[in-house]
């Protein structure tokens, strides 16, 4: 590693916090033996995970909170009140200088405000994204945004675009990526006037992107392109649905392969490949959520995951600390004419 | 049965008609012997598939029409240019009263603007929906509406909800079914002011339903609900979501089960448990999607099915017409208080 790397984490927040956020760090420590922690909470809650752990207690360095945001807490409230929470001083770790990024597994809502009060977003952007990478049959479609804007206009969905475009080219290197507009079909009339409004900026932008228009949900699984950008309603809906599926699907195996001595043998014997398939499939793997359109990483962990989930969150703030994920976001925007956008709209009220 | 069904066939519509159209009369003559077909189309196109098979021949009876309704035709188009079309004639049938319902594979918007047209909306229903099964871990969940109507009003979300209610009354005898609004969290503040109004109506009413509330993307495929209320887009995108990761996981797993002699053993032994994995999970086994809200029985058929597919779909209107979906409809809806929320907006923008 070029230069040591520090991440700021916030231990109270998720369903068993501390617990898993410290089981957590252990296992990226292992992955990411040059990285080092700002773990923020309760010091009492903390410290006996480092008093039994060795090389834990030589990577984190411990810094009390007094207060938690807790999941049930709204927005608002969090941002009033939340300002001694571990939260809140994990995210302004980053904006001091103290860390390169911030990993919390708490309330998403909270995150996004707090990470977007104190880090501020990139110039341009009028709106951050929640972003993050699913399996499909050649690789990893990314898809934005998952749940930040339940309500989004035509710039934002543009917008959108761009910065997924570039988290692609970060972290694959594809100076290109395939971009569609999630709808409900693929000819240029079908959605909403807004998503018809979105494709036509889109489409005649001089954007480092192959725009190939709409497309529909199952291509999100299909791999027909890099970056799936929708609204965050629809995006969320579409995440929930898809890990709802796998994990039927994963059951209804589950009680197959009991129902019959034959196929309890045959279990035995494909076991080590369908290990496989449920490791491609498994949504720890995909677990870090990254906050796009800040100046900053800051990385979501499903609040739910287990301590090898909490690692992958950590890893997604490692990769992204190490690439330049914001790097020409600000140029590409210059090609944007939201004019003709706002002239179509004019002339369709008029 | 107790009385003869007469149901009226688009052949014409889908990716392969009249071909998968005719084997899937044929399958379904197999299924339910006593129903009769009206075969709309070209007939001499229609007329070798009932030479070579006098079963089919038996049970069906051709109604040329000269024109076709295209997969690519706007609705509009169709609307005004397709009155000699199978698709219309079809529908037509079922207003004149030659036929207790009608199936087709074609053009979903042009399908659904037609049986409108032709049927008309059941008193005090806005606009109908298109609602179909999906497998849940202890049954089946319904969702509507799956994109008849892109963007909607509070109205029509309490409506899709009677509906879906009633529709789930009539397939199952479930007195009071459980419903949910389709949202991005469960708690009371999420999502749209458009769902915490519906929601509100919904909770207020004293419908015959048990109203749970707002719902995940995963609580389709967990069965927390007998009825998913959700707007045309996200319930589209969710569908094809869903079928996009089960064919996925298929994927996998047949490359994984070719992957090594062992694999490939032990698939043989558990292939037969495997098969009702498939067939549980079968799209085709949930083909046949229902128009809900129209004077009559509309279901469309996945325009890429197959034959068995296409005789699912047959089987959705068989039992439609043999059950009585819309009853109690009317009642409901008089329970229903708009006022309320029109209050809550008129506030919202004074």
């Amino acid at each position: 590693m070029a230069r040591e790397i520090t991440l700021s984490v916030d231990a109270m927040g998720g369903d068993s916090a501390p617990a898993i956020v410290m089981d957590g760090i252990s296992e990226a420590h292992v992955r990411y033996p040059g990285v080092r922690y700002l773990v923020h909470g309760r010091s009492e809650a903390i410290q006996p995970f480092l008093d039994g752990n060795p090389a834990l207690k030589d990577c984190c360095e411990v810094r009390h909170s007094d207060d938690v945001i807790t999941g049930e807490q709204k927005v608002s409230q969090a941002i009033r009140q939340g300002r001694k929470s571990s939260m809140w001083n994990a995210i302004d770790a980053v904006k001091t200088g103290d860390a390169d990024g911030v990993v919390s597994a708490g309330n998403t809502g909270a995150l996004m405000a707090m990470a977007k009060l104190s880090m501020r977003t990139l110039p341009g952007i009028d709106r951050p994204a929640i972003c993050s990478l699913f399996p499909n049959e050649v690789g990893e479609t990314t898809m934005l945004d998952l749940g930040a804007n339940a309500q989004c206009d035509v710039r934002n969905l543009v917008e959108f675009a761009v910065m997924g475009a570039s988290f692609i080219r970060a972290i694959s290197g594809i100076e290109m990526p395939r971009v569609g507009l999630l709808n409900i079909g693929s000819e240029d009339l079908k959605g909403t006037p807004l998503l018809r409004d979105a494709a036509a900026i889109l489409r005649d932008a001089d954007l480092a992107m192959d725009f190939v228009g709409f497309i529909e949900g199952d291509d999100i699984t299909l791999g027909t392109v890099d970056v799936v950008v929708t609204d965050g309603f629809t995006g969320n809906v579409a995440l929930k649905t898809a890990e709802g599926t796998a994990k039927l699907y994963t059951q209804f195996l589950r009680s197959a392969f009991k129902s019959s001595w034959m196929a309890k043998l045959g279990y035995l014997l494909i076991k080590p490949v369908l290990g496989k398939v449920m490791t491609r499939l498994d949504p720890r793997r995909y677990n870090g959520a990254l906050f796009v359109g800040l100046n900053g990483v800051a990385v979501k962990s499903h609040g739910g995951t287990d301590a090898l989930g909490f690692a992958n969150a950590i890893g997604v703030a490692v990769d992204m600390v190490k690439r330049d994920l914001n790097s020409g976001i600000g140029e590409q925007l210059t090609h944007l004419n939201f004019d003709a956008v706002e002239s179509i709209q004019a002339a369709k009220t008029a």
